[in-house]
């Protein structure tokens, strides 16, 4: 933490905002939507001075978490909430690796993200730092319960008061992890784009600093940090090929910006990085639209255990779809069955508990794999952006039981040969 | 991960193991008891070379975990087991700070330790790396949960088999998250010292290496690391005023141990620091032989919410009470209402969610300053040591609840209506 201080004299280099569709300008205001297009605002930079200054010693000696990266954030504070975010293993994968029949694979673990364990701490930082600036004194969100505990988490952190709205159909665990640190808690009645529709109408009236709303331009740049990392982390290179879960497939488009800005600060060489998107199959609106060729997207009703990321009409879907295609990607989408075999398969060849979210981004890496939309010498980085103890139900019922014994030799003596004969039975060809 | 090489020039101090009362010496073999007084062992050293060479810049050079002090761990192998484990945030907490009426509080947050979310990855990080060396193939523990947790997920990345032993009345998240990473659990119907005197029959027939029976010397000087490191991110000084949880009383001996290392090296400056313990009523053994002037411990039934912590028999009890009575220290309890207070303190004022153990040692530390028996000036250092969404039970029912709202303006509105109302009526006097 005291290490903030470090990134004190960067550049900055945080312009304005920008309307990525017919390029308007606007002050670095709480804005999202373009008043003349209605396209997304996003954050604009002026990277000429810091391509002159920045080097790779600069960053590796600032502090050990996202700020690292600070004068490529919209923040325009000598101290943002440092709350240790950022600078998740980048986890060779030798087992997983093995067993799916790759060479060269690597999981970028947000599992255990500082500090509500997801990559929305990452984003959430950002935003609350900007909204600080703003000077915003409740912050909100709408959320499928990450961002949700993410955003009470922080908040507390930063003093500011914090309301947030879920749907009412939540993992107990994302529940809460959001309950115990006291912010007011809405539970909407609805899928989460209907909570999210609400929290728009919401955001136009209480003068509230929405994160995921009118924060949006600010609070999508946190996620390039998971661009930056992994190229750092990769001893200042590109991967060959990533692949990441889509929700709203913000994400997925930060990841990429991640990349192409450092290659143009001069930070990394460029490469050809193919990005592929992982859904769930109840909620594939933009693997339905990469399947079909489509460039829009239908919007769905969710029906997934994998809540996190279902999101029926997600808003950067289209820009999703359009990496996807012009990297030579996919975007694929699996079974619940197949997530939770996917969370059980990181879990068992690299100890990394993930929850649903995850375990989908597994599946598809395994099912891109066997379709050889993967190649085996690719040196490929799957995100896992959330942690497993969330979402305890979804896996309840697939992890076999402990075996109960007394406590006396002869019980566990008798349970553990009872075991290896099932796992016997297990391993055997069945001869009937 | 890749840094782990950069300590391979790194001295080697470990010599052997040592019997804590009488003396006598052994090869470093997975032994724990001496054979001649039945005293426990521990790893001997000798740093005089290590004092002559060491500095903390290299240290600092070192990786992001806590191999970087691997020079003062029991271990031989050039590539010890690094999940990351270690290095975590040494949060100035201003806000509990204030709260409580103090200045100078720190908190040590071993709720994000990786990979499994308690300070549990650090010893066994340390154990397994020694399994692998004496040649081990199957790890084992007793356990309250977090040790199961962190072994059963260690053990997979190290490619070792597992089997855990746990009480069968343990929280689900501890038991999920053992059973995901796909080891043998034993369910065994008794309380932790029941298990613990099986496995120690165990132990003696299967020849598997149990982490905290016959590997336990080494697998306890892990948590040496939690000094090493409080004393770096302090900028190498020691605090004045440490709290930490009594199970065993293992950590808080060696987190001791680890203190006086850095100084007999040189690398911090010789300081009294001050040692309290902290215990829940219902399995407070070494508080109730300290209120009591006792220096023997009484062995109890544990009957408290604190389950990671409800050790009835503890190994290093006498220990742990010698060294807070020599640094003027305390070991104080406190209900299991208090525990869910504390819980609840930590994550409304600094936004970390630890479990019973944490909420504990957050409510002896409150304890001990309305008792003024913490200086408001001392530099206070507090452990927590496991994370809440293990133990969510617990504070369930003591964390509100959401506002069910339907997804319309009018339905949010109201609602905020009445949580304000309910505020005040909270904060105003009650006239009666
Ligand atoms: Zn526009
Ligand atoms: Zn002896």
């Amino acid at each position: 933490m005291t290490q903030a201080t470090a990134s004190r004299t960067a550049t900055a280099s945080f312009k304005g905002l920008k309307c990525k569709e017919c390029g308007a300008e606007y002050e670095p205001q709480a804005l999202h939507v373009c008043e003349f297009c209605f396209g997304p605002l996003e954050v604009s930079y002026d990277f000429s001075e810091l391509s002159r200054t920045i080097t790779r010693e600069q960053i590796e000696s600032g502090p050990n978490s996202i700020w690292r990266y600070r004068s490529f954030l919209p923040v325009t504070s000598d101290d943002p909430i440092d709350v240790g975010t950022g600078m998740t293993p980048l986890v060779k994968s030798n087992r997983l690796a093995r067993r799916l029949g790759l060479k060269h694979l690597y999981i970028k673990n947000d599992a255990v993200n500082m500090p509500t364990l997801s990559f929305k701490d990452r984003v959430v930082s950002v935003a609350l730092t900007r909204a600080r600036e703003l000077g915003f004194t409740t912050v909100s969100c709408a959320s499928t319960g990450n961002l949700a505990n993410s955003t009470a988490a922080i908040a507390t952190r930063a003093g500011l008061d914090c309301c947030v709205f879920i749907p009412s159909d939540l993992e107990a665990g994302k529940v809460m992890g959001t309950l115990i640190y006291g912010p007011t808690v809405m539970s909407v009645e609805g899928n989460y784009d209907q909570v999210n529709r609400l929290c728009s109408e919401v955001a136009n009236t209480q003068g509230w600093g929405f994160v995921n709303i009118n924060l949006r331009p600010y609070y999508s740049e946190g996620s390039k940090t998971l661009g930056y990392e992994v190229a750092e982390q990769l001893g200042w290179e590109l991967p060959d090929h990533i692949v990441a879960p889509l929700a709203s497939g913000s994400l997925f488009t930060k990841i990429y910006k991640g990349f192409q800005e450092f290659v143009q600060v001069g930070l990394v060489d460029q490469k050809d990085v193919r990005f592929s998107g992982a859904q769930a199959e109840g909620c594939s609106p933009i693997a339905q639209a990469f399947r079909e060729g489509r460039d829009f997207i239908d919007p769905i009703k969710p029906n997934t255990i994998a809540k996190s990321i279902a999101i029926g009409n997600p808003a950067d879907g289209v820009y999703a779809l359009d990496i996807a295609r012009k990297t030579n990607g996919n975007i694929e989408s699996v079974t619940d069955a197949e997530i939770i075999d996917g969370i059980k398969l990181l879990a068992e060849t690299e100890g990394i508990f993930t929850e649903t979210a995850g375990g989908t981004t597994v599946a598809v890496l395994k099912k891109l794999v066997e379709a050889g939309k993967i190649d085996p010498d690719e040196k490929t980085v799957v995100y896992i952006t959330g942690n497993g103890l969330k979402t305890q139900e979804a896996v309840q019922g697939y992890v076999g039981e402990p075996l109960t014994i007394e406590p006396k030799l002869d019980s566990f003596e008798r349970a553990l040969e009872r075991s290896r004969t099932l796992e016997r039975l297990d391993w055997q060809p069945v001869l009937v």
